[in-house]
């Protein structure tokens, strides 16, 4: 007999404490967001209260209960998945745009009567979405509460922080020291007027000190926050993170280390009329209020996020050689794919596992940069799709094959997506792929003024796909980092983004190249690279830029319809099949390097 | 013996009269914008008190003037002009980069001490800037004194309102009745929770109450501000502008008519509690403080702005006849250009003649709709030049003509760019002619979802011009009305603009294609035609729309450098002239048919 209680009634009865505790603080309504203390995209097992107290286990979502309503606001990616998870809790999934979207707040501010008081976790509350809940309450005499994290009240087992140790990336990887970096950001913080700057950002803070963690899946960072100050520089983690030898070098470059809990402290102790730079799109609520009246803030970009978006010509040799070992690590994945399917068993996660054991082959290799995709046909249709051991297909019959995978390396981090046919792609597949493929093609050629803001650029990889009446719900391409985050700013190519000045593109960004086509229910392509903004000479007109691919991997040309290609368009496919052909060749031998030649034959 | 004083003494003597009442009301400083209390892109004589009191005539630009200090604030289209206008005055030009700059907000902010107090006309403040400006002010101490219009006390013989009568835009041009727009409005009102609405933008009053005037060069309108009520409208208006028959016919549609002065006076008299629809960037502050407490205040764009922006099917009928009619006229001017070049003495002055006289023979035609702008050569690199008869090129030798000119007529408003060889231009003048052509040729033929911001497809037509490290300084198209301004949103094609939601392309707006490229000291070349947002069909992912080119005149195909066309754009090129050629045919006979038929041969 089973006497473990049903998920959904594991449910119920979280939300009924937490309803409790919110009665005895007098909470009309709880917010719980996907967030923690460092505004990450992947969080640490400690700040997933949302994940615990609703059962929705997607990464983005924002929970509101209040005494007699519980609601899990999701975007279209996870809907399908919220209505099998919320099954049975009593919590109604709200449908939203985009993850972006405030619906949320107009729910509370429309649905709340006057005199309604909002709580939730001040620590877990971005900066700038909390002044804009703030504002809609109080224009509807609402008041938010932030000072009580009810979850540290009711979640008994809650975990602690992450334990894993860090360690330096270091030289020739890392090729700009410590010191360096320490003495460019303090030379912004001046060029700011501050002379003390705190930092949040799990990616801004690994990148200034050259650490490197385990702390959260995918992004090699760990669970910090920092405080520069004009002579030294403080650390602030969970004790015993930090080997002496790390120890050591840390204290050579005059950086403390601190407990994670008195990062607060360190803010509210900071000597008055100090200056202090602090990132309100990059620090939350909670860390914002203890910085004390008589402070002055200075509000700007994080210098570090600017910086660590421009890759130095080192860095990009060592992100050349990546993408080498990385489209190597392909090259061998496909080539047993194309030789086992129809003879063996394949299913979604087997490409996962395969294609992961390719790359941990290579040297430098540390971990997927993000959770594989390999999508078989109607899966494919879904951008965010991940297959599980419960639900996954096998690959078989006729149909397409969309792959979006990456790897992290100490010397860069990849991200690439390939779509492969399976048997015998249609005409409408082929249509659609190579519609895809136009869009990558226009917009790698692309050459454009220093400084264009990246969403302008967006339209250029679309105009061909919406030729036919076709358009694909996501931005066109994301920034990515340097052994660090694979979705790192500032810069990004969407229409879905303001282009604000800290879009502009500049000389050393790493931005994803990744138009689709999405069909529900039938197939989903999608054709992604990696390219670095490089130099494009300085004309009367001023100084231009362009695209170098850096992705190296054959795109499939059995999925062409050549009809709908110009010859323009072949001439440029062709020459990247040569740059393709040439790098990886080195790299291989027997029936990968058979598999490359293969793909890479001129069309 | 001349005994008239010196311009530059006159200008000294107003600035020394400024300075006195500034001094008579402890003013620090005083700001006078290019503004007049409807926001007008051209103002009427009495509002062109900048122009008064700096001698600066160009249409933009900002005078501030402290005890000890004076300075005009113009981008780099009048630089030249305004050294030229300014000298001996005493007045500094500051240089800014565009005319969206705020410059001279910093400049207050940055100069002046604690304490100061600027002063301006609010009557002519934009509320937007104004409150950007107070708020910079403030946060140094600073305070914006906006109650005194200290050149209605020092400009003598300021002029007054403009004494025009209106008239009525008719049936069959004026296809939906005054008494359905009011409806239309109205109803925008209900939805936006608004039961009284008042608007100051002239194009906005002419549209809603299909009424015209000649109150300011160009643009068809009338100096008013209009309120609407749930069940009665009022314009406000200077005395004796409206003729009985007029008077009449708006009285049958519930419009009263009063005294200009007496519009703040109805906003201050409105009863507490109503509900005002006011549109922030539409209303100056002075107006806007006319607003008593106890009203509220919805803010939102003009609905009549959205409304007029989408032209209805009839209108694009109109529009299409008076593109013909337009077209026509060209034809008939370039025959004669090309029959008297090198024959008589033809300047940039003679063309501007010409080509309006040619427009000016059509029926339905009204007045240009801008100042015509024929620059030859080095001119052509100046977008906003404008010959005068103290300085204007003779059209002889070698070279490229630029000419931007368009029409009122009853029937809709047009604004077209062509550029002509004169003699044999060469290899380089040639190559930029066809990166332009290209650039308007991509963005012409690019289909798109319905609700695409409109600077999102900047790009697309810059990124054939870009590819050879070549840029230009404007947007590349604004939105234009029917039979009303030639520049009126929402919409704008421009890298310049954000992509905000006002911007999103919808069916029946018409938008202007002008990519340009401008060699400063040698040549410019820009080819403009206007482009009506037509339903492209609706697919599984949405509505699209295309774009119908409406204007109809050859482009000048020895200015091609056939090599630099791709097959598909020669075959778009010759399909626009095939359609030229076929519309404008039955308006033509003798030398401008002949001339049509030569200049729309295939390539």
């Amino acid at each position: 007999m089973d006497t473990q209680p049903s998920r959904p009634d594991v449910i119920r009865a979280r939300i009924a404490k937490l309803r409790d505790a919110m009665r005895h603080h007098g909470l009309t309504a709880y917010v719980v967001p996907s967030a923690d203390p460092h505004l990450s995209e992947y969080l640490p097992e400690r700040w997933k209260g949302r994940e615990w107290l609703s059962g929705f286990t997607g990464s983005v979502g924002t929970l509101i209960v209040t005494a007699d309503q519980a609601g899990l606001w999701a975007d279209s990616r996870y809907w399908v998945q919220a209505e099998a998870e919320l099954a049975g809790s009593g919590i109604a999934l709200m449908k939203i745009p985009s993850a972006m979207s405030a619906l949320h707040i107009d729910w509370l501010a429309g649905n709340l009567a006057p005199g309604a008081i909002v709580g939730a976790a001040g620590e877990t509350l971005g900066l700038a979405g909390a002044r804009a809940l703030e504002q809609a309450l109080s224009s509807k005499g609402m008041a938010l509460h932030t000072d009580l994290d009810l979850l540290e009240q009711i979640w008994s087992d809650r975990p602690g922080l992450p334990s894993q140790q860090i360690y330096e990336h270091l030289p020739p990887h890392a090729p700009i020291s410590r010191a360096q970096k320490l003495a460019q950001i303090r030379e912004s913080m001046r060029t700011l007027g501050a002379d003390w700057h705190f930092i949040s950002t799990l990616d801004d803070i690994a990148w200034i000190f050259n650490l490197r963690g385990a702390d959260v899946s995918y992004n090699p960072v760990f669970v910090a926050h920092a405080l520069i100050g004009p002579e030294r520089a403080t650390l602030y983690l969970a004790d015993g993170k930090v080997p002496d030898t790390v120890l050591q070098a840390l204290s050579r470059d005059k950086v403390d280390i601190a407990s994670y809990q008195q990062a607060p402290v360190a803010l509210a102790d900071l000597p008055a009329s100090t200056q202090l730079l602090l990132d309100p799109r990059r620090i939350t609520l909670g860390l914002r209020q203890q910085v004390q009246p008589g402070i002055e803030v200075v509000e700007s970009i994080n210098p570090s996020t600017f910086a660590k978006s421009r890759k130095t010509d080192t860095e990009a040799a060592h992100i050349r050689k990546a993408m080498e070992q990385d489209g190597a690590a392909l090259c061998e994945f496909f080539a047993w794919l194309e030789q086992n399917l129809g003879k063996k068993r394949i299913t979604e996660l087997t490409i996962d596992e395969q294609i992961t054991a390719a790359r941990a082959r290579q040297p430098g290799f540390v971990s997927p940069s993000f959770g594989t995709i390999a999508a078989f046909n109607a899966n494919g249709a879904m951008p965010h799709y991940h297959a599980t051991t419960e639900s996954h297909a096998v690959i078989e019959g006729n149909g397409l094959l969309l792959i979006d995978s990456g790897g992290q390396y100490l010397n860069g981090t990849t991200d690439i997506t390939r779509v492969v046919p399976v048997g015998i792609p249609s005409t409408e597949q082929k249509r659609d792929f190579t519609l895809v493929l136009k869009g990558v093609i226009a917009l790698s050629g692309t050459r454009f003024p220093r400084g264009t803001k990246g969403p302008m650029l967006d339209a250029i990889a679309r105009a061909p796909i919406w030729s036919e009446g076709i358009d694909f719900g996501h931005g066109t391409g994301h920034g990515v980092g340097y052994f660090l985050n694979v979705h790192e700013g500032p810069q990004v190519i969407s229409c879905y983004a303001m282009p604000e000045p800290h879009t502009a593109m500049e000389p050393g960004m790493i931005t994803s190249i990744e138009p689709g086509i999405y069909r529900p229910g039938r197939w989903g392509i999608r054709i992604e690279n990696l390219v670095l903004n490089v130099q494009s000479g300085i004309t009367e007109f001023g100084e231009f830029l362009e695209f170098e691919t850096l992705t190296l991997c054959p795109i499939d040309t059995r999925c062409i319809d050549l009809s709908l290609l110009r010859a323009d368009e072949t001439a440029k496919l062709n020459a990247y099949h040569a740059v393709v052909c040439e790098r990886l060749t080195p790299y291989l031998s027997g029936d990968a390097l058979a598999w490359l030649q293969k793909r890479t034959q001129p069309i």
